[in-house]
C-alpha cells in the first residue's frame, strides 16, 4: 500500500478520542481466571468485591463479555485536557539507527503524572465520586500512579490517601510534592496509623516498606474507613479496560495512514501500558482477522513472564487481597536493591497471563544497563526522557529494528512509550556515573518465592 | 463574531509550523539601542561581535530591519518533534473561578527541556554547527537554558559546556543530570578552570555562585578555545526572534477560530518568552492595525521593568560581556536568597525595554506566595504543574479573570504558559510547608546596585 507523508507525530483531533473503551476479555476464548477468596479459595461476586472497591469498577472487573464499554462524558471531558495523545513516527531514531525498520510510538508522557496511569486514575475517582464516596486510598511505589490519582481526586474533589514504600518516600520526596501539591496526603509505608503497618513494623523494625505491604495498609485503611475504597492502578482487569484508550488512539492513527504494525512492544509490570497498547490489535488477532507480534518486555531483575509460574498468587505480600491467577514469581519476591528501573510487581495481570500463557504474545527479559543504554539513545535523538520502565521497550524496539537493519526486513515496529523519567534522575545518575549494575535471580533466587505460593485447590 | 465551539486544545498541524521569524524590530520606529564596547562605548560591530557569538547569530542580533527571517528546514525538523505546542482553552480554570472571561494558554512546557527554551537552543546549535564549530558554552542557572542546550547540541553532534551556578548544580542534581544524558559536559560556577572563576573564588572563598558570574566564565572558555563561541538563553533581540514561533503559531491558532485576544500576558526575566509571545500581536499594535493590552508579570524580589532604571548596564557580574540598553537593577543586584522562584536576571531584553519605555506595554511585579497559589490553584484544575517562572503569568492572568468576574467583562485572555515544574518541587515543598515567605527591596537596597551601573557617555 502506498503510504501519505507521514508527520512526526499524529495528533488525532478531541472528537476522536475514543467514547467507549474496549473490553479485550469479551474477545478471548478462554477467560482470565476470576478473583479468589483467600479464606475459601471461591470466587468473589460483586459484593464481595465492593467491601474493597467501588460499585461500578467491581462491574467492570467482573463483565469479561461487553466488548465495549462507554466512557462517561465527565471522563472525556478529562481526558481532553491531555488526550489525544501523540502517535509518533521516530524519523530521528530509525535514522540514528540507519534501519530499514518503521518505528511509531505512542507516547503517553505529556501530562504532570508523567505517564499513562492517568487514563485509569481519572475513572476511578470518577465512579467514586459517582457512587458518593469521600475519598479513595492506594499505594504508590516510585509514585506516577499516585501522581496521577492525587491529580484526578483534586479534579473530583475527592479525599485522596496515598501510602508511598517509605524508601520511596525518603527518596523521591519530589514525586511525593507533587501529590501533595494536588492536595494528597502521603504517609511513608509501612506506617503506624494502620494495623498491619505497625505489624510489620514491630516484625521488622528497620524496613524500608515495599510495594505489597504499602497495598496492604491501603486496603486496611478503605475497608476500615466509611467512605473509602480502595483504587489500584495496574494488574486489574479494570484498569488494561480503561487503558485500552492508549491502544485504540493509536490505531485510529495508524489506520488514518493506512499502516498496520508488525511487531507491537510494550513494557511489563503489572500490564496496565501493555494490556491497554495492544487491547484492539489483539483483539483482531483473537478474531482472526488480523496477524500481529506482540511483545511484552520486562526487567530481567523481575521475570514474571519469562521465568515466573502461572498461578494463583496474592497481589499483596499482606495476603489480605484476593487471590489472582497470573504469572508470579511469588508475593514474597523482591527485585534485588540494585534494581532502578521500576516494573518490580512481582505478579502480572490475569488477562495478559491467560493471552501469554495460549501463546498470543511473546515475552522478553532485559538488564537494566541495557535498557538504559537504549534510553540514553532515544533521548539524544527523539528528545523526550523517558522513564526506566518505558526504557524497556525501547530497547526491545531498537533492537528489533537493528534485526531489520541486518535481514533488510522493513517491518512496522509500534512500541508504547508510557512516561517520562523527570523522577528518575538518581537512576539515570548512576547509569551517567557507569556505576550500574545488572541482576539476575538464580534458580535458587525464585524458588523461594515460588516456596509462598497459595495452596489453591487443583494448583501445583 | 459568533465563535466555533473551540476544542480544549488547539493543534496546529506540521505544516503550520511557522517558515519564517517574525522580527518585531523591523516594525518598531524607536529601535532597540546597540550593544556596546564596555571599554570604548562605541557600538559593537559584526566582527567584534563574531568573536564571542556564532557568525549567522550575530548577524540576526544585528539586524532591526528585515521583518520575517527564514527558518531552516534543518530546525523546522527539530521542531517537529515538539511542535507546535498547543493553545489550551482553559475551560477549567474559568469554571473554577466563575469568571466571564476566556483565557487561553500557550503551552510551551511539551519537551525533555520542560520550557520554551528549545525553540532557540535549537536554532543557536544549528549555526553554530552550520559555521563548522566543535562546541558552544553556556550558563545556567535553574537549568532549564541549559537543559535545552544540551538537547539540541546532542541532536546536532556539538560539544556542549555549561556552567551552572554552584548552588543549583549542588541543589539541583536532577537537572545536571539531564544535560548529562544528554552529553554535556557540566561544570558547577564559580570554577577553578577559568581565570575569572579562580580570580572570583580567591576573593570569595565560599561563594554559591551566580548566573552573572557563570556568564563570565562561559564567555571566558568561549572566547579562548580555537572552534567554540558563547551562547545565551534569553536577553538577546537573536533569542526573541527565534521566540516568535510562540507568538505565531497562538496568533494563527486563534485566527482559526475568530478570536481576538484583548489581554496578553507573559512572565519576563530575560524577556525570551515574553517577547516571543507577543511579537506578532505587538507588530499589528505598531503597525496600528490593532490594538491588544500587554502585561509583562516580574517577580517583586527583582522588578527590573517596574523599579529598574532604562540605562546601559553590563549584562554580568564579571563586566565582561557587552553593554545593553534596559531596564536594570545593575549588575550587582542580586535577589534575596529566599527568592524560589526564578525570573531573577538583574536586566531585561533591550527589545521590550524599549517597548516598555515608549509605552507600548505595561508590567506588574507579583509576590512569591501569591504565585505559588496561582500555580497550585491552576494545577488542580488544569492539570498541568507550572514552573515558577509561569506561575508569574498565571497569577496575573487570574486577578484580570477575577476583575471579569467584578465587572462582568467578558475579556479574551491569553498567557504563555513557558514551563513545567518537574524541576522546581523544592520551591513547592517550602510552599506546601507553609514556610515561604516574601521579599520586596527596600529603595536602599536597589540604590547599591545602580551605584555599579557603568559610565556611559550621555547617560545619568
Amino acid at each position: 500500500m502506498s503510504e501519505k507523508k507521514i508527520p512526526y507525530k499524529i495528533y488525532l483531533s478531541e472528537n476522536e478520542i475514543p467514547e467507549k473503551w474496549y473490553n479485550l476479555r469479551a474477545d478471548m476464548k478462554n477467560k482470565p481466571a476470576p478473583l479468589l477468596d483467600p479464606g475459601t479459595c471461591k470466587p468473589l461476586n460483586a459484593e464481595q468485591l465492593g467491601v474493597v472497591f467501588c460499585e461500578e469498577l467491581v462491574a467492570q472487573e467482573l463483565d469479561d463479555t461487553t466488548p465495549y464499554i462507554e466512557i462517561p462524558e465527565e471522563i472525556r471531558d478529562f481526558y481532553k485536557m491531555y488526550r489525544p495523545s501523540p502517535l509518533v513516527r521516530a524519523y530521528c531514531l530509525e535514522k540514528a539507527l540507519g534501519t530499514p525498520a518503521k518505528i511509531y510510538y505512542k507516547f503517553e508522557g505529556n501530562n504532570t503524572s508523567g505517564s499513562h496511569k492517568l487514563n485509569s486514575a481519572i475513572a476511578q475517582a470518577y465512579y467514586a465520586k459517582k457512587q458518593g464516596l469521600k475519598g479513595v486510598t492506594t499505594e504508590t511505589g516510585a509514585g506516577q500512579w499516585g501522581t496521577a490519582l492525587s491529580m484526578a481526586c483534586a479534579y473530583f474533589g475527592l479525599d485522596c490517601k496515598v501510602f508511598m514504600v517509605k524508601v520511596s518516600y525518603e527518596q523521591k520526596p519530589f514525586r511525593r510534592e507533587v501529590m501533595r501539591t494536588y492536595g494528597a496526603d502521603v504517609t511513608p509505608s509501612p506506617s503506624t496509623t494502620t494495623s498491619i503497618g505497625r505489624k510489620i513494623l514491630e516484625a521488622h523494625p528497620g524496613t524500608t516498606g515495599s510495594l505489597g505491604c504499602a497495598i496492604s495498609e491501603a486496603v486496611e485503611v478503605a475497608t476500615s474507613n466509611p467512605g473509602y475504597r480502595y483504587v489500584l492502578g495496574s494488574v486489574l482487569n479494570q484498569v488494561l479496560l480503561h487503558q485500552s484508550v492508549i491502544g485504540l488512539e493509536a490505531k485510529t492513527a495508524l489506520d488514518k495512514y493506512g499502516v498496520k504494525p508488525d511487531v507491537i512492544i510494550g513494557c511489563a509490570g503489572g500490564g496496565s501500558n501493555l494490556g491497554g497498547l495492544i487491547a484492539p490489535f489483539m483483539g483482531e488477532k483473537l478474531r482472526g482477522e488480523k496477524d500481529y507480534q506482540f511483545i511484552a518486555v520486562e526487567p530481567a531483575s523481575c521475570p514474571s513472564f519469562t521465568r515466573g509460574k502461572f498461578a494463583y498468587d496474592f497481589c499483596d505480600t499482606g495476603m489480605i487481597c484476593p487471590l489472582a491467577k497470573m504469572y508470579t514469581l511469588g508475593s514474597g519476591f523482591i527485585p534485588s536493591a540494585n534494581h532502578a528501573g521500576g516494573l518490580r510487581f512481582h505478579g502480572m495481570s490475569s488477562t495478559l497471563s491467560q493471552l501469554y500463557h495460549d501463546g498470543f504474545m511473546e515475552a522478553r527479559a532485559v538488564e537494566q544497563t541495557s535498557v538504559f543504554a537504549a534510553a540514553e539513545q532515544f533521548a539524544r535523538v527523539e528528545g523526550i526522557l523517558p522513564a526506566p520502565e518505558s526504557s524497556h521497550a525501547i530497547r526491545v524496539a531498537i533492537d528489533e529494528a537493528l534485526k531489520c537493519k541486518e535481514t533488510g526486513e522493513e517491518k512496522t515496529i509500534l512500541f508504547g512509550l508510557t512516561g517520562t523519567g523527570y523522577f528518575d534522575m538518581v537512576a539515570y545518575e548512576k547509569y551517567n556515573d557507569g556505576v550500574m549494575s545488572d541482576y539476575i535471580p538464580t534458580d535458587e533466587d525464585l524458588e523461594v518465592g515460588f516456596r509462598g505460593l497459595p495452596a489453591v485447590p487443583g494448583q501445583d
